[in-house]
């Protein structure tokens, strides 16, 4: 797993300098290399299409962008971090005097070496992003501003991977890909994704697993506008272009990789499925970690758990959004984010995802009185003994809560056995015929 | 307030002297005085009126009354105090030793000077109420005894009193106007009753509010046998005088003026709004203060929550009864109520009639995913900043939750926002044309 | 209460060198004797019956059984101890070298001198259990051993004892016969059950009890498979020979004899009103006692909470099975088993047929407003006095919560007051034809 999280890591770095934004050119270069781990179907959405309440944006690209001083240097320039420009500027060519000029720069007091990360997305203005002390230290003067950005029609760009599985029901991973060089938010999450359904892939898992890499917010609303099959009927759309089974579960994956203990933010619902196996496999787990309350504020769990949806969509991160003073600034690089954080945040997905793959519920088909396992060669048949064992235990819950009401994980968590035992015992059962899924 | 603390006292100190009953000149003399304060309309109805599974009974009104002593000196005198005779006392007039006189004397031993209230409204007897150290002090000898009392055929006398609303449903306050000089119990109940109807009527509240002034048990009764269109078409009687909306919501004010903390006694269902709402204006104030389960014991929230009615009717006390050594004594007099603890019972008052006019459940009209608030001027349109403001929070909490379901203090108490922000946030969601009613 | 008790223990000692096993003669011997306390009904059920899923076995009797030692002593001596042989051994006569013999033995190396109980019902061997220190003495040499036992078509043997109630519907009481000598597991059980059957039969309850006094497991199917119409619809069989009420409520005796305080094991619904009976009861009484969660495992509740009949059934036991080192081994004597704690169950067990007994649902039938109580002579007619009696608390309440979904024990755990109390309140409501069952 270490092995998993050098590589994820390679990734957060190789991905780290390109300037993402919620269209245009970094995203498709971050889609790019992404698709070098997993083939991904990509799709282009263009400006002005209605989603929702929303109209997709014109498209933004940016090749350059700087801050001159009076001598000609440059003292803020985009060519070192993307961060330096305010997202989604727009283009300006001007000579201001310094004074002029601090209208449009953001920096954070309290971090004078940080860089700030800010957008304006909705509306039109153009803003560099710098460290105090950069500023701090500007002389007076005339300064010369060039931010080379387009804003045009264009398309708003996400992708999917799925890896099949044997029912058509969904299991959503999502994560966002509108953050430029920041590694935390959110190309950890980004990585983490990629890997999983890598690893999903080595097997035929039960549900079809269904990955979403797109813009926040308007990525996720974009996608649910032209998948409502998958995400509710009531949605009074036409049914979109794709075709396939509905959303049962998911999860965001956002800020997974510093070094903080897991948090998993529930759904909406909080009792969705989801959020049972998450609360289940975390305590299972010896990992410190914290439960929370769905708020309708975060990462894109705010659209899939909007009411109208509701879906059972949680969100596993390790510190959360505004949790970490790194948080949206220039020290949220890749030295922030780490190896093993990551290779920890894959593996409890992977024990989730194995938890919600196999919770079924099943029907005993022997349901008055006990039936004889010991005839079946399910049960040791030298009786009186004072010990009972793991096994023959679950394959007594398994059949005593098997009554199309209760999960297997149901049957773990009433039981205190742990899921493994409970499976097996289920597998056991089928195998001789006394329950049915 | 203060201003009105000592107001509300001054109305206890003038209504203090009067003997009220359960009928007769008492209770008419005090809505006389109420009715200073707020236009009341008064009913009388007539003795031999069946009210549900009671009878109105016969009008009792009583002149004066005393025990004199051998020598011819009053030494006790329904002039000095209300208490002295036993409510509902028959006539008398008689001349009886001092031991003969004993079986008709009651006295409080374990606090010599102070003089109990007893009452015997049906069953037919005559006593007098003294303090024991007066009892103590009476010679042997020959004691003339005269209560001028009248029992006959008459009226029971209540009143009430409407604050319009914006719609026809009611909450009804309700007090007991039948103890003679008792200040807590319960013209401390009357004077907030009287000023919150003052306060409610200084702006046009959403619910209708009814006041109601009767004696205790038998006026809650009357009442409900006249109103059955207000209080649940199950009740087997035909449509009453009256018209109007059904009783909501409902609070029995007792013993509300001593210094003690607050205590709210549940309704019968426990989850009724008036509960939720209680519960929630008492904690997020400040003030000390007690929730208590319901019982079928105290006061009038006894009839309103009998099983055939069952309606949402809890009851605001300070001390409850039975609680306080001076409880129906001559100690409950107007120096153990206080103007701070009227004037305190009366913000709480206001503040529940605030929330519960203001408790409504909204449905989100854009549930589909997040509607874009920055285009309605909404939100602030500068992403990227990690403190999202608590208004902010307040719409996106409003709009997670109006799916017809959840109330606004439903919001309130999950978000954990003030109920004033969620409120605004409704306002403005409302007025956008995102959420209606 | 000790006269039962010594009574009791006197029957523990007199059943306990009886050879007893799911089958056979030492089955009929323990009800022979039973049945002098109680006219027993009793079954049997011939070899090769279909049972829900099993089948009943072949019969199993035994005359002798020993192990001699090189020199004809008998080292190991049937006579001296039922434990001594595995139940249901196959029959053997032969000599074997010590080594040999060594795999059909069965010691308790932790417990050097004790003997185990163990048995083989469905795998046919044979084997002797004895004292580590007796197989520590062995010298090595040919041993003679001799099992003189019958496996052959006979019949499953179980009894019933009715004690008819003023309805049809059943309270079960059952209690395994099939242990040899063991004296807590379960001859206390068998003891505890006849002296409630006996204490019962004094008057005549409302609920008609059933007692069962049955092999463990194979008994208990027996029965249920027997007894469709008493059991639950859903059980695919045609209706048994008996005919009677269903089974409402039930209770499994087991370990009912040591000092251990008193455990209740609820059933698998956990909120079967035997379980709130049990619950209520023990709480209410100032014994140490502990309440656990059903598990699939235990006594005859695996059987009668099957999920195809899923009934109220709940097991009583002082310490459960496998909860003490004596467990299934010969030191489970007489004298593990005392008649103070005997008769401490028997008493436990007579209090929750007692409320089980009276709880009952009744209707208010004067809901609207409170009835007046002291026109009817059941309240005191002297008002205001601080002081509420319990009994007219008792009678408020009964009347608050007598709308069909309450019962008296929902009353008393509602009220805090004492159950004997609502329940007088009931009657004299009753009575008074004010609340109808």
């Amino acid at each position: 797993m270490t092995g998993a999280g050098e590589e994820m890591h390679a990734l957060v770095e190789r991905l780290y300098p390109l300037c993402r934004s919620i269209t245009g050119d970094g995203v498709r270069a971050t889609l790019d290399i992404v698709g070098e781990h997993l083939p991904l179907q990509v799709h282009e959405v263009p400006t002005g299409t209605p989603v929702l309440d929303w109209t997709v944006p014109q498209e933004w690209n940016i090749k350059d962008a700087y801050i001159a001083d009076p001598t000609g240097k440059r003292v803020v320039d985009f060519a070192a971090s993307s961060l330096h420009v305010l997202g989604y500027s727009v283009p300006v060519s001007a000579t201001l005097s310094l004074d002029e000029l601090r209208g449009h720069l953001h920096t954070l007091p309290d971090h004078p070496s940080w860089v700030p990360y800010r957008t304006s997305y909705y509306r039109p203005q153009w803003g560099f992003c710098l460290a105090q002390e950069t500023l701090d230290a500007l002389p007076d003067g005339d300064y010369e501003v060039r931010i080379d950005s387009t804003l045009a029609d264009g398309h708003l760009t996400y992708a999917e991977h799925v890896v099949p599985g044997q029912v058509t029901d969904e299991v959503l991973i999502s994560c966002h890909v509108c953050h430029p060089s920041l590694a935390n938010d959110n190309l950890a999450g980004i990585a983490v994704a990629t890997w999983l359904a890598g690893a999903l892939a080595e097997g035929t898992p039960w549900y079809t697993y269904r990955f979403l890499f797109a813009p926040g917010t308007i990525g996720a609303i974009t996608w649910l506008a032209r998948n409502p099959e998958r995400v509710g009927g009531a949605l009074p759309a036409p049914a979109g272009p794709e075709t396939g089974g509905r959303v049962a579960h998911g999860l965001v994956l956002a800020c997974a990789g510093d070094p903080g203990r897991l948090t998993y933010k529930q759904s909406r619902r909080g009792d969705a499925e989801i959020d049972r196996v998450m609360r289940y496999v975390l305590a299972a787990s010896d990992r410190p970690h914290r439960i929370t309350e769905f708020t309708p504020y975060g990462y894109d769990e705010r659209q899939f758990c909007s009411p109208g949806f509701d879906l059972g969509v949680g969100s596993l991160s390790r510190t959360p959004y505004a949790g970490y003073p790194e948080y949206h600034t220039s020290a949220d690089n890749p030295d922030f984010v780490t190896p093993e954080a990551l290779a920890d945040t894959l593996a409890v997905c992977r024990e989730a995802c194995a938890v919600l793959d196999r919770n079924r519920r099943y029907r005993n088909l022997s349901p008055y009185g006990e039936p004889q396992l010991g005839r079946r060669g399910l049960y040791d048949s030298l009786g009186g003994r004072s010990d009972a064992q793991q096994a023959q235990m679950a394959m007594l819950w398994v059949l005593s809560l098997s009554d199309g009401g209760h999960s297997l994980l149901d049957v773990a968590e009433r039981s205190g056995l742990p899921f493994d035992a409970v499976t097996a015992a289920a597998d056991a059962l089928h195998t001789a015929g006394l329950i049915t899924a």
